[in-house]
């Protein structure tokens, strides 16, 4: 499928600066920290998700035509500027963490290096899609964690933000582990499994719910999830599921996914008096779908009061992140690479969430070697090494009295950032989607019980290197001089 | 531009559902409505948007090659079908509430009247899209109503839930009265003003801020508005403009368009002092925008605290609509033509919100023929007519003794659904974006004070004629007995 040009994606100021870089012939390399500062929901992490989007958007970023003609009508920019556009390319790199990786705030997720007008145009869109994706792959995480084995199939594409929160959205669902959608454009997009069976209006479309039943089974006789809720739940949708499962039952025609589906009304009292009355009729396999305004805290809620609910539709709440609708991912100006020399550039601010981390880094994880479990992570600079034969000290870059010591040959660590473009051709193969959900899966099993925990989670040591520490606090106080000077 | 084919962009259920349809030849044409229960922030009305996306969809609607192969991966449809699909056509009628009509819950926004297969197809796009802007037109109709007169502009494409979410989420922005946004492709698509100027990074570029506002200024002489918080708003960032302002001035160069933009930090005192500062410097025309996590209450807050802001870039809070980021919309069965025969639908629910009407309908909209207000809107079977000569007596559907006369002469009455497509045909030709928004404007004045207030506002009665009501409580009645009966 050919994807859509977002190269005029971006907010006018890229182009305005840009072209303010272009007549000064501002030829500075730079780099530019994607990081965000607080885990969605006050979690205690986050999964990321939309490099493969990020991808094909930079390998597509060409101004068309009909770009340049629009740009002109803007008469804000000039021939000569607006020719630089028709030839522009890409020529940076790009190293980026993969998608699926549990991530925690301040690290750099996506760096670009690459000449100041070139960085400065890719901006918006990569903000936008990392954001957006990060976003729901992290709110799905959430949710899959409490429906623990169930099956949670994302359900949410009527109310999502448009069409592409939508798919994408439910891309990152899955990655994030749904383990379905309802979206059909995403399942043919990204190949994975798409769910579903009918809507009130099936039913209501017959004489008799058993009716729309039995014809829907004729139908589709591989995967029979009946709604039961159309006209009431315990005196009519369960009793006339039965009655078809029965009757598939004797002529030896009941499949092995078979269920039913709640979709309004108390779901743990309905939920357990379903139960009670499929097994009395002899059908315990068959599976209670549950769905309508879900969300993390409502499963968790359900499964506590004993719901037998098996599987789980979720849809307005994840899909749009509903309690928390925005991952605020920045991007930063870390360094700039002028004549063969890097000046690392720091921002300040009162607020200290909100200095910058200077300079051209990388982020570095270590493991504990038995347990597989996060020890902590390390922000440093690109140029250093870390090796696991080596003693690592990791300490709090604000409280630095708390130290974790780490021995040599008791944990492994593995660096983050990988390269994806370089000098703007692309070096990185995307994993399929369900892959990234595989290994999403085994990056969550690296967290504690702790750090995933929705109330006060126990943060991991987010630790900066001693290096990166040193400088920035040198770049602090220089700063904070010059003010004084003022 | 190339609108992209959405006709899988719909829930996997819809096309099972057709499936089921197609092979049990039912042909019944039926009556969908798209309608809402209750209006986003609990807020008194909302803002309709999206009907062009719907238009464009509806027109696209076709599968093509590779989706009926993708399709028939699945195995779940035969060849019989698969056909069926590759020749589909929507060949129904569409009627709707034009985009930037005031809307209130329960009134059919968008009805859809076409053989149960295509209707059924539909639904979750069209949902979607009407969902998304209304969402946004609604929250911006907040934002700018509380901003009164000033500029608000649309700064949210980074954060917005993916590329279409910023793009259509900053059309619908300026329907809901947004004055511009930052978003280059929406200005492209929908011709709507691009705004912005530069970042902190532009600032951080140069040796020093005053450079940085100089060179800016040389090479957007027209549109000088310098982000004055990259060090320090007060004792460097607005000193540093207003230096530049002095210079521009003596060489008679200082555009009509000037002023500052504080993006951090407290607004309300930092806007203050720099006021006074430029005024001093006899500079009473600059501007002052202010951007940074705004929304409704923070502008309302603001300018009860004196701030002397005169634009505002609203971000994340508007994009996403932060405190109620989904718009309920529904696609409810309303009626079943068949045979020559109209059968009504309802469905019933514990909750009475939840009910829906019944039969093929519109919305007649009354308003006080002297002052232009609103006076209620009457939900009535689309065969009713009213005209302003008649006495019409408006009354709550619950609280049937609360009653509202209008006098013959007193009022005027809108139908407010249109027909937009006739047995398949588009019949209607939206208006440009600006266009909708001047109409939004003066809908928005139709509204009272009192409709419009935040907290707890006075509702629009929305009432049912005399005889949706009649035949919407029989067939309760008649629902109740049959279960009752059971």
């Amino acid at each position: 499928m050919k994807e859509k040009n977002l190269t005029l994606l971006t907010d006018l100021y890229e182009l305005t600066m840009m072209k303010g870089y272009h007549d000064i012939q501002n030829e500075d390399r730079v780099v530019f920290d994607v990081f965000y500062r607080q885990n969605p929901s006050n979690g205690g992490y986050a999964i990321c998700a939309g490099l493969e989007q990020v991808i094909d958007y930079i390998k597509n970023l060409h101004f068309e035509k009909d770009d340049i003609d629009y740009l002109r009508e803007l008469e804000l920019f000039d021939e000569k500027f607006l020719t630089y556009l028709a030839n522009f390319e890409f020529t940076g790199n790009i190293s980026a963490i993969e998608e699926g990786t549990v991530i925690f705030p301040m690290e750099p997720l996506l760096k670009v290096e690459a000449p100041i007008i070139e960085a400065q145009l890719v901006e918006t869109a990569i903000l936008n899609i990392i954001n957006h994706q990060s976003l729901i792959a992290t709110k799905a995480s959430r949710v899959c964690q409490t429906a623990e084995k169930d099956d949670v199939m994302e359900f949410g594409l009527r109310r999502a933000q448009g069409p592409d929160a939508g798919t994408f959205g439910a891309r990152a669902a899955v990655i994030g582990g749904c383990s379905g959608t309802s979206n059909v454009l995403c399942g043919k997009k990204f190949r994975v499994p798409v769910k579903g069976t009918h809507a009130h209006s099936w039913i209501m479309s017959f004489e008799t719910e058993y009716e729309a039943f039995k014809h829907y089974a004729e139908k589709f006789p591989n995967n029979i999830i009946f709604l039961v809720d159309t006209y009431d739940t315990l005196k009519s949708g369960v009793p006339n599921a039965i009655k078809v499962f029965q009757e598939l039952r004797e002529q030896n025609k009941l499949p092995q996914n078979f269920g039913i589906r709640l979709d309004s009304g108390d779901l743990a009292y309905l939920s357990k008096e379903a139960r009670k009355m499929l097994d009395k009729a002899g059908f315990p396999n068959a599976g209670i779908c549950a769905s309508n305004d879900l969300d993390e805290h409502i499963i968790e809620s359900l499964k506590k009061q004993g719901a037998k609910i098996t599987s789980w539709g979720v849809g307005t709440n994840l899909i749009t992140s509903k309690d928390c609708p925005s991952f605020g991912g920045v991007y930063k100006l870390a360094a700039i690479k002028r004549g063969g020399q890097i000046i690392q550039k720091i921002k300040l601010s009162e607020d200290r969430i909100k200095i910058t981390n200077p300079g051209d880094k990388q982020v570095f994880r270590f493991y504990d070697k038995e347990t597989g479990k996060i020890r902590g992570d390390l922000i440093a600079y690109a140029s250093e090494s870390y090796k696991q034969n080596q003693q690592v000290i990791l300490f709090d870059p604000i409280d630095t009295w708390k130290k974790t010591i780490l021995e040599p040959e008791t944990y492994t660590v593995r660096p983050l950032l990988k390269p994806i473009f370089i000098d703007g051709k692309c070096v990185y193969e995307s994993p399929k989607v369900m892959e990234i959900r595989d290994y999403c899966t085994k990056e969550k099993d690296t967290l504690s019980v702790e750090n995933k925990r929705f109330l006060n989670p126990h943060p991991v040591h987010i630790d900066l290197s001693q290096e990166l520490w040193e400088t920035k606090n040198k770049m602090i106080e220089e700063k904070v001089k010059q003010k004084v000077k003022k």
